[in-house]
């Protein structure tokens, strides 16, 4: 369930996407239909997938796809009832094909779908402030609010008993049952991906969407971007303090508690009952195992393992940057 | 005058508080009134209170409270007239109580009691902008005036000569004179407080308010939380920058100066004419003494002495860490 | 092109002049007129300048001002046709100056001049969403959509292809063509700047405007403070995340990227094609050239070469640092 909001313009003929890549035709290609674009796993007989690095190669051998967007040097560790479309870049050319299939998820300009709340189904079963605007294919549960100003854009799940505050802006998001969101936060915008290029960026599509589990509570001014070609996920019970920063692709799990202004860069995965400390800082494409501890103020770097607490720039053990640092 | 704002749906009998705490009733207890909870220096007779560290052992040894929460191992400590009411968690069942006498303390759901500006007395004397919206028990003083789609939710009183900028939203403060806030700041909302437990956390009352004092000024995108049992204060001609972080019941001096991206933990107390330089953090339940400086980017774990200069994580004489780090 | 937005209420009489100065007028000065105040560089004949640092004698040499604002110690760097105003606290003084001729230029209240698009000359050229509201001499090109609740107040030039999104408040400002802003930015309010006075602050006028070159993108919750003297710059295809502090008079460079939660104080100068990792920080003041890169969560406190890899706190060699961490 990668994408239930952006609408797939596909299927497309290979021999489409072969003159998009650049790749010359031959006689090894028969002009077949390509229904969907999905990482590795998780695409099926008939859809495009990608393989950029060797630290995937175990599920490129099991991939299901009919077709791979690679390179020379990976082809060979791709399953052989896969077709390899060798390319140089092979994160510009899946973006490249993302955007075929997803036009709509590169840009985000602001949604003009919305309309007041008062004018929609919702009129009867939510309660809501003042200004408040609802975009296409919205649903909401029961025993809901919604603060002053908001815009639920369109692409959102709420359940039941949540309360959105005020100034918030959301699209692309599936928001479980018992959530609370507080003031300013903007959810489920793109994420800051791109190929740096000069004169222009050439942004790539994010497809994923904001998944936001039971019970979760998200402070003031905090920004969660939606997934890439994943989603962007946040645990059930979890609570996040203000002006946090989550950005695409990150996973974090259940009852972790992050205090103020603490960042997540780009699809780092969090484990649960994790505790991160004010202004810490998460790179990206880490993994933090479950009930790890974070000083505020750390810079961490490197994967953490189960059950460890650190602290530092770069994070270490906590007993060892305390006993060299009294 | 810790909760002017917060209605006190007492008093309650002592049969029902041991109730909620589940303590079994002797014949010690008669069935008198509970006025109030406050804290042990606040208390009087006939209210209630809590004790649950050593670190306030010569408050208790003087509270006026005529009942106390408090643990087996401290309850000597207690005033002979304070009659201990013995718990497992001391701040868990000070928390269930609070939430009895101000149930309105616990969540901040958006304010529905708003109207617009132009529908009330304000209409004529502070200037506004459009979409200004006014909730209830709200006073604004002289030359005032409120940037567009600025929400003055309930419990606000604004003193004269402040300007209140746009898109902001304000609810459980005291705002003085000449005070100028800037855009887009969250203030009063309840800080990030709860017990953690699994699948849902207990979220505890935050009965304090946010004090702003004369002549402060407030940067674009700062979130000031409401204190818990005390207030959150911002001292005298203090000057917040943009995007800064006030957790609740920090208190901050007089004259006082705090560049971007700082955050504060709870708690903790900043003297006068401090200098804090841009991202720096500290922690919680600190003290900073007066004319301190605290270089920017540093991360304050320890109390700091008055006059001090301070920089690195952890915060050290700024000297030393210039000459370990050339 | 310093102040094309701020309205110059000079000319002047010097012996004006020199009376909010305190200085004794003596024999010497022929009562002309001054018609500007500018910095050394670009004031011409009839004009008064400052001068507060050894640092800029060069261009006190060759200053085209008639007047300067100077020290007794700096007075004879001044161009001999340039005649000292000497002065205790330079700065003090040209901020007394400077409020005198752009007095609108120190208070950001809010802006009454707006009014809804829809009732603009825009109504029919631009793509807008609900509650948008347009100030005084702003300029807006084709193909352009401002979001929801979108503030464009006074003083705002649009280039053609911009995309503006949800809840930004803009003031002050020169945005070319292809720019994206995303959600809740505030951009050219003024900068953090005053002079620290017990009980009440002494603001400087802020009478430079924020410069967005072509194609940039400006991530949600970011803040750009507008110039003081100078202009805050963003270069061309340069892209900021999410949650960014722009402090006033920075000047960043082309096809720079800026990730989450960095911040950058006041009159810091980023080159182009610079990488800067999320939750860095970036004194005030210094010079990072071309082509460095600043790893995530560094606190730089010095200048860098040209093509430089830093990290830590104080960021240092990337390789240095690391090697010292292991």
């Amino acid at each position: 369930m990668v994408n239930p909001f952006f609408k797939n313009h596909g299927p497309f003929k290979i021999l489409d996407i072969l003159n998009i890549l650049n790749i010359k035709v031959s006689a090894s290609y028969e002009n077949q239909n390509v229904t969907d674009i999905k990482d590795l796993l998780t695409s099926k007989s008939g859809e495009i997938t990608f393989f950029h690095s060797q630290k995937y190669k175990n599920l490129a051998k099991d991939t299901k796809a009919s077709f791979c967007i690679t390179t020379q040097n990976l082809k060979n560790e791709l399953n052989k009832n896969c077709k390899p479309l060798i390319v140089n870049n092979v994160l510009v050319s899946t973006s490249l094909i993302t955007a075929k299939f997803y036009p709509n998820s590169i840009d985000d300009v602001f949604d003009d779908t919305v309309c007041e709340i008062s004018n929609t189904k919702f009129k009867d079963t939510v309660k809501f402030g003042k200004n408040v605007l609802i975009g296409e294919n919205v649903s909401i549960g029961n025993n809901c609010s919604i603060g002053h100003n908001t815009i639920i854009e369109k692409n959102v799940s709420i359940g039941n008993n949540c309360s959105i505050g005020t100034n918030n802006i959301i699209r692309n998001s599936f928001i479980k049952n018992g959530v609370k969101i507080l003031d300013n936060c903007v959810i489920g915008k793109h994420g800051f991906g791109f190929f740096p290029k000069n004169n222009e960026n050439l942004r790539y599509p994010h497809v994923g969407i904001v998944l936001i589990e039971d019970n979760c509570e998200i402070g003031c001014g905090s920004t969660i971007d939606r997934g890439s070609m994943s989603n962007t996920i946040i645990g059930k019970n979890t609570y996040l303090d203000n002006q946090i920063h989550v950005a695409h692709n990150v996973k974090i799990g259940n009852n972790t508690i992050i205090a103020g202004q603490v960042g997540i860069a780009g699809s780092s995965i969090i484990g649960n009952n994790v505790r991160i400390g004010g202004q810490a800082g998460i790179s990206g494409h880490l993994k933090i195992g479950n009930n790890v501890e974070i000083a505020g103020g750390s810079g961490v770097i490197k994967s953490i393992a189960d059950n460890s607490k650190v602290m530092g720039y770069p994070a270490k053990n906590i007993r060892e940057f305390l006993k060299e640092n009294k």
